[in-house]
This record gives C-alpha cells, sequence and structure tokens, in this order.
C-alpha cells in the first residue's frame, strides 16, 4: 500500500472511530453513571439496545455480602469444608501476552489449581500482594452456584430490573476473588454482562466493538503456567494456537512501550478507551 | 469458481438462512400478530431489540380515520382546496425493474405531478383500477402534518408504546393513498417503520437483512416516465446509475419467470420470503 492510500485509509478509520464515539457512546470520555436502578425499559432502549455500557450506582446496597464479605472470617467460616478453583500467575497477569524462552510472543495461561480448601485459596489471595505468586479466585461456570453456593444467599439471585429488560434470568453468575495485582488483558466478551463489585474496586479501559481493528488481533501459541516444585514455569501448550490481543496498554519497561507504540499506532495514536472504576454497590453494564 | 467450491459455499449460505431464521423470526412461516398493543418493554424486547417484525391487530380502531376515511365525500370535503402529490405509472409498479427501448433493464420511477387538487388526485386514484395510469398519493416527507395536514387530527400524533419504547417521537408520518394495481418493488428501509393500514388491505413479503445476496442487488440506470401528451413514457435519465434488487418475486409472463428462476437461483431455491396481510385496525412493525 502506498502511503497516499494508506494515508487516506487512516483518515477513514479516524472518521470511524469518532462516528461511533458520537453515535453510540456520546461525546463524552466517560461512562454514563446512573444513581440507582434505571426501569427495565430505560435500561433496554438507552444502553442495552444502544449497546452502550453505564454504571448503575447504589445497586447492591442491599445485598447482605457488602458487609459481610469484607470480612474474611465470615467468608471463611461460611466456606467451611468447601473447595474451589484458584489460578496462579508470577504477575497477576493471565491471558496474557508474555515472553517465553521459545517463543518471544506467546499467550500465556493461569496454572490452575482445582479442589483447594477455601481457607488455603483465601491465603494466596491475601498472600499475593508480596508473594511470587499471584491468586485469583474464579471459575467462569456459574461458579456462585456452585463452588461459592454457601455464599449465594448474600445476593440477591437476579437483578430484577435486568431480567426484565432482557427476558430472562442470568445464565451464569460468576464470582472473583482477587486483590490488587491481578489483571485482565483485553478482550471481548459475547456476552451482555453486568459486573457488581462487592469489596475493592475494579478498573475497566473499555472500546466500542467497532475499535477491535486498533488492537491488532493475531495468533499466539497458547502456552500456560506449571507449578514446578513451587515455581510457576511456562510451558508450550502444543499444536494450539489462538487469535489474541496485540496491545498492552501498560507496558511493563520504557522499552517496551516504545515496542507497543510503533507496533500498535491505530491503539496508541488513536482515541483513549473509556476508563471506569467500579466501586462497591455500583454494577457495570457492559 | 469450480463447482466443488460453489456447493460448499451454496451449503454454507442455506445454513445462514435457516440459522437467522431460527434466531430472529422463529421456525413459523408467519409474522407473530399481538391481539392488542404491547407495553412498551415487551415491544422493544421481544421486536425492536430482536430486529423482528410483527403484526399488532385493534391498535387503531380509536382513530376516527379507520371510519371517516373509508367515505370519499368526507375525504373530498375535509381536504377541499388543497393539492398534493400524484405519483403515476403504467402498471402500479414504481420503482421497479421494466424494459426500456434503449436499456432492457432500468430501474424506472413514476411520473410525480405535484399541486394537484385533492378532488383530482383522488378521482385518479379511483380511476386506476381500469385507465392506462395507476395512480398513487404519497410523498415521503412526514406529509400527514403538510399536504394531508387536514386528516391529521382523524389519527393519533403518534403510537404511544412505540414512542415509549423508542425514546422518541415518530421523524415523518406518511400516507399513502392508492389502489389494488399499486406495488412497490422489493427494497430496504433505514428507519423503524410502523405501518398502520386505515382501509383496504396490504400485503407484504418480508426477508430478514442477512438476506440481502439472495436480491442480487445490481446497479441499473435510472429512467423515470415523462407525461407525453397523456401517455406515460420511460426516459433515461442521463449518467445516474442506482443499486436496485434485480428480483421480481411476481413475473408478468412465464418466460419471464423463467428468466427470473435461472438468473437469480438463491432467491427462487432458498426460503421463500415471510408474507403477510395488514388489514384496518392493524399496525406491522418492521
Amino acid at each position: 500500500m502506498d502511503s497516499q492510500r494508506q494515508e487516506i485509509m487512516r483518515a477513514k478509520l479516524a472518521a470511524l472511530w469518532e462516528e461511533v464515539r458520537e453515535l453510540s457512546l456520546g461525546t463524552t470520555p466517560s461512562v454514563d453513571r446512573l444513581d440507582g436502578p434505571p426501569t427495565p425499559l430505560t435500561f433496554l432502549r438507552d444502553y442495552v439496545s444502544a449497546n452502550k455500557p453505564c454504571v448503575i450506582s447504589n445497586a447492591t446496597l442491599h445485598w447482605p455480602a457488602l458487609s459481610l464479605w469484607t470480612q474474611d472470617e465470615y467468608l471463611r467460616r461460611a466456606m467451611e469444608g468447601r473447595h474451589v478453583s484458584v489460578h496462579l500467575t508470577p504477575d497477576g497477569r493471565a491471558d496474557a501476552l508474555s515472553r517465553h524462552p521459545q517463543d518471544p510472543s506467546s499467550l500465556s495461561s493461569a496454572h490452575v489449581r482445582r479442589g483447594v480448601p477455601f481457607e488455603e485459596a483465601l491465603g494466596l489471595v491475601i498472600d499475593s500482594s508480596s508473594s511470587s505468586a499471584v491468586a485469583y479466585c474464579q471459575e467462569q461456570n456459574d461458579c456462585l452456584s456452585s463452588e461459592y453456593s454457601a455464599l449465594a444467599g448474600d445476593a440477591d439471585a437476579d437483578i430484577g430490573w435486568a431480567t426484565e429488560a432482557l427476558g430472562r434470568p442470568p445464565e451464569a453468575v460468576n464470582l472473583w476473588i482477587g486483590g490488587g495485582r491481578s489483571e485482565t488483558w483485553f478482550h471481548k466478551d459475547h456476552y451482555e454482562n453486568l459486573y457488581a463489585v462487592v469489596s475493592g474496586k475494579k478498573h475497566f479501559l473499555l472500546l466500542p466493538p467497532t475499535d477491535a481493528h486498533r488492537l491488532y488481533i493475531r495468533w499466539y501459541p497458547a502456552t500456560s503456567y506449571n507449578d514446578v516444585n513451587g515455581r510457576l514455569k511456562l510451558a508450550l501448550v502444543l499444536e494450539r494456537h489462538v487469535p489474541w490481543c496485540s496491545v498492552d496498554p501498560y507496558s511493563p519497561s520504557e522499552e517496551e512501550e516504545e515496542r507497543q507504540r510503533s507496533s500498535y499506532p491505530l491503539y496508541f495514536e488513536g482515541p483513549q478507551p473509556i476508563q471506569c472504576t467500579v466501586n462497591p454497590g455500583d454494577i457495570l453494564y457492559l
């Protein structure tokens, strides 16, 4: 492609980025924040149908979980005798691109330990801030009603206004327990998501679906961490390649940031992703 | 493309046709028919968001128009001194592909007479069943509040449940007055449409948007009918080509039907369009 055609293409892409933002996200650089639960009609019309994220504040203040789950002692007692899954990485970055000795650019998944007594799992999460392994308790299989069923009664079984708007109860309710080092790579979900924070904070970077081309999705060999005598090491998962976003918005070094900026200009030179912080009592719809 | 690849492609297209019908239209070959106005939430959730047409019966029975507009005398009196636009074609087929002497396949638009006294225009529509020109009173410019404002009070200014579901009143309300010979070629609209029949019947053939490839959209030279000493003749509109659907579901002759079937197999060999008849008091959402 010669430089003139390239310039035309860039101008067209820039127009797309702007139009999508005007059309569906509004021109403010932040996510709409509602003071309380919307009516089902408002939620469906102004957000779901418009494919537009929003934060609903004061959405879950009546859940006992908001006060109970901040107490480790309560969690330990309620989950006594239960076993859960723990995802372990050396740096908190699961499903992230990393540098494997045999392959400088590969996608690395966490080492998953299943059947861990909850008390031990919680200890690993708490220790993560200072340990060489970062633990994240999760299982994306409706785990609030399975591994964590002992805690399910502390939250509503569904979000009434969303169930009515979408015409069905949630397909899955997942619980994540992690700390400040846990980080999730850019990805897309095929589902309507309602993300409720019970304790702590979660920071999101959001891009509209039409910005997918800015993330340079490429095929990467899949690797996963193995526990080798208590140390997490990457192992190549042979014969399997997966499409993944190349862009890392938070580079670990200046050198890496420089490489990112020159390799992925459509991301770094285009509009910033929308930043959004979800606090206890908030629900992010996305 | 060799025949094996062609076969694979056809099988994939057939799977698409079937999946779209399962996903959004349901597996019945007819449009959902509701007994009365839906709630705004039901309408938005089950039809607008699902991009699924429906007929709402008993939707406009309270409009005075339903009894008044069947009386020609009422229309003449109410519209006395008003002027309207009349679209004239020799066969009732406006914006249709037709055979022009200089170009066997061109898109022909109606001859439009503007500023016709309403009484004369209505006479032309009534005479259309036996005349050499078929008249259709229309103007897609919110004409119920302009040319036909004298009649606007006979219908609600908006459809309450739709205004609430879509979050805004209608952008335009158009009135069409035509007879049994008026026919509209396959086309798409960029808008959410609510089509209310006040008198007579309207038959629709509907295809999901993903079936667009089955209509063989091609570029055709634009022509329009001119009134030459009282006879409608086609004139080429120079330098203008428009993309238009090639398929004619109702061929005027066996020979033409044979040509259509062999030229447009994806239409004729695939699933039939959904047929739907809208009666007085009904609204079709599409």
